[in-house]
């Protein structure tokens, strides 16, 4: 058990942003939230997945909607809280932790929130080791957690409990219907599992990770070194392009936004284009007319100088940008997830293109 | 208390849809599954409002979605007593009385299957005593009873509990958007209430009602009498125009059938032009550019031979038809429930046109 301080909150800003592959929401703003709580001595405190209990009861929590609604329309802040109560409710039980969806600036520091305000644990651990677009994503539900109950909950006192569904496919359609109409943005109590469950399908110790992203971030832009290495060096990832985004396409449609982003390469990539498809998060990476890297594994962006992440709203024509490829976990490598998280579930007519599985990326640089 | 007859369902099939002001549902679906429960002896048992104790737990279940969706798909049959059974489980008790939301073919139906398959009345009432196209326009909900909590439920065991809403609209809202989702169509269980409260709210003696206008309709058919009459003779409503349907709009948008019938007049009405306009319910007649008649009277197309209703999503170019227009229930004449289901609240910028509120019908053919 550790408690998070304030100095974490920014390098789990950075790193989790890192790691939300364009999505998971905006980092600022999950950011000051969870500096809230900590000013409000309401402490994060964070447990690895080993010290659950067997019977304790663990909730999933975080925001659903398109994360580009959060820059006109702020949360309240007590969506994802009012979300789990509803669930406590209907479950007839107190919860005992809570773990993120998913990693990203947004969700990592919405599922911090329910766990500061709630006064219960965090687990150091998500369901996807990077962001996805849909419920129905994480390694909870693919690897056996029932998609109900499920809550969600708007700013003005809507809350919703999902009872019973054949699928989390039916979830994420009939949670993301109700959160368009609750105007683009819900907090969500879900998957409801012991402590037992949660220890042998959750992504462990990916709130560390972000951590560590975030941190050798910083020490590599004060020392002057170049931040995309130093992400590389803890992700064990690759970095496929330095370049300047040239185009973008983005719509804000059915409750995501999609779209794709046009680099060009320069430096060294100079001559050479590619183009990132995306919806919350970035799915494809394209050069050529092939897919150079596809879901489960991460591209990111970030941009050059900086290390900052470029998610897929705040990435705009012009930004210098390092493109990156991160492996995803091993948890998401099985055939049972990549039905789930693949190209394919994404309606790519794709094969997974991933790193370390025999595949090499062409545009890998040498120096990497 | 009675029980309903197979006779009876056939007189309130066709009495319910006149009173359904063009919505409400399918009459003949709604028929077939009554029927199979009286032929699987599971009688449906009908009291009045005054015969629930204090304390009874009094539900209000339908069907929710646009009529159009159930000749294209049909229902499962058990979506309403799924709805049903999840909120009882969300309210922790069970219910010990079905009232339906509204008059209409369909819907009227709907409540009685619910009422057989779980061998508890039928409450001879509704909340209406017409239809309308949104949740919150009940007089149960006009008058105090809770939005929430209220469970929805479709074919695939989909089940979907608002726990908590600001207000009916957003129950509306939402639940139209999740029964979208489901397909178009979902059952509905709502409003629970105490005999109490349902006794005081409930327009009551609207399915003995229309039992009573089935009954004539079919008399006068067998007896070559003017069915038009009929009808008139037991609601105490007006002829408008008797006609031809010239022209029809009509489009499946937002979970509603939306458009207009346009009827020109025959007979002693030729020269003369209508126009209906609606929302699953016919909602205003307009003639020379001014409204006629408005909700929430009952604004309804019979054939002129046979008295059989004609449904906004039944009626078709070249019907004849004759045009009723039928005064509502007195608990639909307030202020209060004026703002709900008065012109306004379907947005037209009129104030009600009703029949014996100083209201003369310019049209009113001086037989009536």
């Amino acid at each position: 058990m550790w408690e998070l301080s304030e100095q974490d909150l920014g390098f789990i800003s950075t790193g989790a942003a890192i790691l939300g592959a364009g999505g998971g929401g905006n980092p600022h703003i999950g950011q000051l939230r969870a500096r809230g709580c900590l000013r409000a001595a309401k402490p994060i405190r964070v447990i690895a997945p080993g010290e659950l209990a067997d019977d304790d009861l663990v909730a999933v929590c975080g925001a659903m909607g398109s994360p580009v609604i959060n820059y006109e329309k702020l949360p309240r802040g007590d969506e994802e809280i009012s979300a789990l109560r509803e669930l406590e409710s209907f479950v007839g039980a107190p919860v005992d932790a809570v773990a993120p969806f998913e990693m990203g600036g947004g969700n990592s520091m919405a599922a911090m929130v329910v766990a500061a305000e709630a006064g219960i644990p965090l687990v150091d651990g998500d369901g996807m080791g990077r962001a996805f677009p849909e419920l129905q994503m994480t390694t909870y539900m693919i690897y056996g957690a029932p998609p109900c109950p499920t809550a969600i909950a708007d700013e003005r006192g809507n809350r919703v409990v999902f009872a019973g569904v054949s699928d989390g496919r039916w979830l994420e359609r009939l949670a993301r219907s109700v959160t368009v109409s609750m105007g683009g943005h819900a907090g969500v109590a879900t998957t409801p599992m012991s402590g037992e469950f949660c220890r042998r399908v959750i992504i462990p110790g990916t709130l560390t990770l972000a951590r560590d992203i975030g941190r050798a971030v910083q020490e590599a832009v004060m020392s002057k070194l170049q931040p995309c290495d130093a992400v590389l060096a803890v992700t064990h990832g690759q970095r496929y392009l330095r370049g300047k985004v040239v185009d973008l396409e983005r719509q804000n449609t059915r409750g995501f936004a999609r779209g794709s982003i046009t680099v060009e390469g320069t430096e060294d990539f100079s001559g050479r284009q590619i183009r990132i498809d995306f919806q919350n998060e970035n799915l494809v990476l394209w050069e050529n007319g092939q897919a150079r890297a596809t879901v489960p594994d991460l591209i990111t962006l970030i941009t050059a100088d900086r290390g900052e992440p470029l998610t897929t709203e705040l990435v705009s024509y012009g930004c210098r940008a390092d493109v990156l490829v991160l492996p995803c976990a091993d948890l998401l490598r099985t055939g049972q997830a990549l039905s789930v998280v693949g190209p394919q579930a994404f309606g790519f007519d794709l094969d997974p293109v991933l790193i370390g599985q025999g595949q090499v990326l062409a545009g890998q640089s040498t120096e990497l």
